[in-house]
């Protein structure tokens, strides 16, 4: 596959080890890799302004295929101007292919070599999604990253049953990539399948690369298995795929699955854990991550991290955002969001010069190091 | 009694019929009347950053003694540094006695001529709210305008318990000022009472300026009666309160209530409505109110009022807010919460200008006009 005309590109700026730093070009803006991407699941990152988002250090999002198709409908966003006008932000944005929830939220789901139909957890009504159309619903989203419908299966499995949904996916990659009819404003992503199986992680990859893909994401993992299979998986499956594309590790992960992927090589992840454990009172800070709703913040004067570069880290006391989180105020759950993709953010981005300045190794330990020493003592 | 030493003052700076146009001068800012106060009930004003509420134009905002008195505790807030720092609210906050929510919320309420005590509505915990308390917690909370308990009943009500309670409210008024100890860095407003009755509320004023106070609230109305008895009241008693003196209608209201209470010669207001009603998916705006779940809005791609000064109200389609409010993200109560707290400064903010261009007779009617002539016609 030639890129030579693509307007979406990617290259390598460096790389330590099996970390990589590099960028994609769109026309929508620039994304610095390793990259995490906030996810907007229903056209907004929740209790967070467009702006706020773009402010924690984000260059990309996510948008669910299987949120929006249901609510408000692909063809629907797409006569409203595309998602990036329906929610105003105006950088790229990746979308997935909606196979994984119509696994885990869709109601009556039926697979076929076709696709797969499913009714809505919503409404109950009924969809068809194939490959063709989800490259259709992304399409109409207008998205810049594009999936491949894929089968998703929970870990763990049977050898039998991985093999045949890594199968599947890779007939359905193949006509995904047909569909998509490469486009020269999108990138599209293969995606690699074959659970915690080294052989049928290696036959899924070899199965993508001889289709060609201008990126390559490794999905099925984080579905149940402890962190060191998804790092063993990772550790075996990055050297197979190509050094001139990115890998996207889908839907991972925690602070430490994000730093340990990225010494494997990955270059971009998705999790709506930072979004979801701030509306639950959890902040990731480089202390590690701090419940506030426990009662030894209640008096505690002191910010959540006076040394943090972010702002809501240093404004209010830890006695404020516990109120804010025993109370059940929106305004707890504003905060804490943007502080965890804030988090997030520093944490990419540290890595990122880490890897430049080839000190990846060190960066890891001292960043580990500091979650290990945990929280201040208390007051 | 003597302002002159006073660190809080207010001053006249126009009229136009009983409609007045001034400021009150505060360490901590100027606030200009007549002034919509936000609340911050437990220490946030729901779903907003308090630059937030700012940007809307508000000088100053409300918290509630009875929220904050359970939770966190006022000898809390104290020793965190008081409500402003807290909460990170720089500029004047007023607050309430307290006496309201313990009617309208608490468990188990036992009303002497001493005070009340009632049970928390969280966890059922007793507490003792008297005169004393009332301004010893709002002291702690470091509040600028303080108001005295008093005792606020529903109406429609019989005469001799109105009567009951606004005498009740009078002595309790007594008590406040001296509690108060005219402490010269915040003011103290004393609360009118006497439901409907033209008779009671005269008394009331009466026996409230020979006690005399830095403003005067309006306190027992909205609480049940129509419209046009609300204004009935306002007519009656603005006449009765001194002039040089700030009129602060507690707990009002729509637009229209507020119009019609500048009207009648009324300086503040405060009222839950505007978040309330964000929260639920009503926008106010020129138009009047608009119901944004309305599946009207589901494909009009027109902004909610593009001819609006606040950006919020341009950026997004209808269809985008619609989708919001249907599918319950937290950026939707966030959004028409900014929306709606922006249209009441900018009602507030153009009935000064009318006062002090002689104009607001012509400006009430331009405003009420353009609410009845409603929404958009559907696209």
């Amino acid at each position: 596959m030639s890129t030579t005309s693509k307007l979406v590109t990617f290259s390598l700026t460096a790389s330590d080890g099996m970390a990589r730093c590099g960028r994609i070009d769109t026309p929508r803006g620039e994304i610095s890799t390793p990259a995490f991407m906030p996810v907007g699941t229903a056209g907004t990152v929740k209790a967070m302004y467009p702006e706020q988002v773009r402010e924690t250090g984000a260059d990309i999002l996510l948008g669910n295929t299987y949120h929006l198709m249901l609510r408000p409908g692909a063809e629907r966003v797409a006569s409203l101007g595309g998602l990036h006008d329906f929610m105003d932000w105006q950088r790229p944005i990746l979308t997935d292919s909606g196979g994984f929830q119509v696994m885990s939220l869709a109601k009556l789901r039926k697979l076929t070599e076709k696709g797969v139909t499913f009714k809505s957890h919503i409404d109950g009504s009924a969809y068809e999604l194939t490959p063709e159309r989800s490259i259709e619903i992304q399409t109409l989203l207008d998205s810049d990253i594009i999936m491949q419908l894929d089968e998703c299966i929970a870990l763990p499995a049977e050898r039998k049953e991985i093999e045949r949904a890594m199968e599947l996916s890779l007939r359905w990659a193949d006509r995904s990539k047909t569909a998509f009819n490469n486009q020269q404003n999108r990138m599209l992503f293969g995606i690699v399948q074959g659970g915690d199986d080294a052989e049928l992680r290696a036959k899924s990859a070899a199965g993508l690369k001889s289709i060609g893909f201008d990126g390559y994401s490794i999905g099925g993992l984080a579905v149940g298995e402890p962190q060191d299979v998804m790092f063993r998986v990772l550790s075996d499956i990055t050297p197979d795929l190509p050094w001139d594309r990115p890998r996207y590790l889908m839907g991972v992960g925690k602070p430490d699955d994000i730093l340990g992927a990225i010494e494997r090589g990955v270059d971009m992840f998705d999790c709506v854990h930072p979004t979801r454990a701030g509306r639950h009172g959890h902040a990731y800070t480089r202390f590690g991550v701090i419940n506030l709703k426990n009662a030894r913040h209640k008096d505690d004067h002191r910010p959540l991290d006076e040394a943090s570069p972010n702002p809501n880290c240093r404004r209010w006391s830890r006695a404020y955002l516990h109120h804010l989180v025993r109370t059940e105020e929106i305004l707890g759950a504003m905060v804490l969001s943007q502080i965890n993709l804030a988090y997030y953010q520093e944490l990419t981005a540290g890595a990122r010069a880490a890897i430049k300045a080839q000190r990846m190794t060190d960066f890891a330990a001292e960043t580990r190091a500091a979650w290990a020493a945990g929280d201040l003592p208390v007051l």
